[in-house]
């Protein structure tokens, strides 16, 4: 596993405009939150950093046109849901998913060993009461200076807009669906 | 080169549900404008699809993390700027550079051998008056109904917002540069 920037232990001769890890929120009701979160991680891996990708919204076997690639390019892409809807039967189950799922995510943030960490909709659990918000803030605020994380999803909560370095509202001025139009394959998904 | 959709040359009996190329924008101050667009190109790539983005404001010679992983998949992004600055000498040169990148990237539109075509940050040379909006607009509504386009930039004129059929404004909430954060190698470049 590669360590991109070791953790800083000399703040005191740092000077501000050090480059270190960041919090991205990608939040909204527009299109593109996750997609961005997506280029930032093609980026980062363009640059020879390590990166995953942990998507607590999607079921394992997801195959959309992302998955295909960032499997082709190395970088995992790791779902972590069992595809909720508001029909599911078995809320019980979905949100101890999360939880599981939280604590791999957790883990792999206060490891280290990537440069990037991606928590794809984990606005969804923490809205739906599934995650303790205190539990993400503590882990993004302990966590090893150089890791980068992006959050997604609608609603980000105003204690972690709070901790973000990069906040970023996806604002919804039209939508083709609107219209009548329906998902596009290599669009969509 | 592949045809992803043949054009249709039926559309009286085609349902209005269709599945059909979208005009996309993204807009607004905020970051992930661009960054979402090389997501919709890596998740269209990922589908098989073939992808092509053009780059106004970016050197051909750019090497950010973006085009190492567009390279290695076999995306051309071809950049049609000369690092205009508002500090540049040459401003004509910069205006024919752009107009002679929109012949090629107009060209690729209306030949209709691509799925998707990115015109990243074209609102640029469209807000410079380098390139005339309505060439832009025609090109839009002339081209193969299968043809997914995508432009990024700041402030998207009012006929291009009314002739897309998806537009996302992306916000800026907050930022880490006004921290004194710098650009972060490998989240912004």
């Amino acid at each position: 596993m590669e360590i991109e920037h070791p953790p800083l232990n000399h703040e005191r001769i740092v000077p501000k405009a050090e480059r270190r890890g960041l919090v991205l929120v990608h939040t909204g009701d527009g299109k593109g939150k996750s997609t961005a979160a997506f280029g930032l991680a093609l980026r980062a891996h363009g640059r020879g950093k390590a990166v995953r990708i942990y998507q607590f919204m999607k079921v394992p076997s997801a195959r959309f046109g992302e998955h295909r690639v960032f499997e082709q390019l190395g970088v995992p892409v790791i779902g972590l849901g069992d595809g909720f809807s508001w029909k599911s039967k078995d809320l019980e189950h979905s949100a101890q998913l999360a939880r599981d799922g939280w604590a791999q995510a957790e883990a792999t943030i206060r490891a280290g060993e990537h440069f990037m960490v991606v928590l794809d909709e984990i606005m969804y659990p923490l809205r739906y009461g599934w995650l303790p918000l205190e539990s993400v803030l503590a882990c993004l605020r302990e966590r090893p200076s150089h890791v980068n994380v992006v959050l997604t999803g609608r609603g980000a909560p105003a204690e972690l807009v709070e901790l973000a370095d990069t906040v970023t509202e996806m604002t919804l001025v039209k939508h083709h669906y609107q219209a009548g139009v329906p998902a596009q394959r290599g669009i969509e998904d």
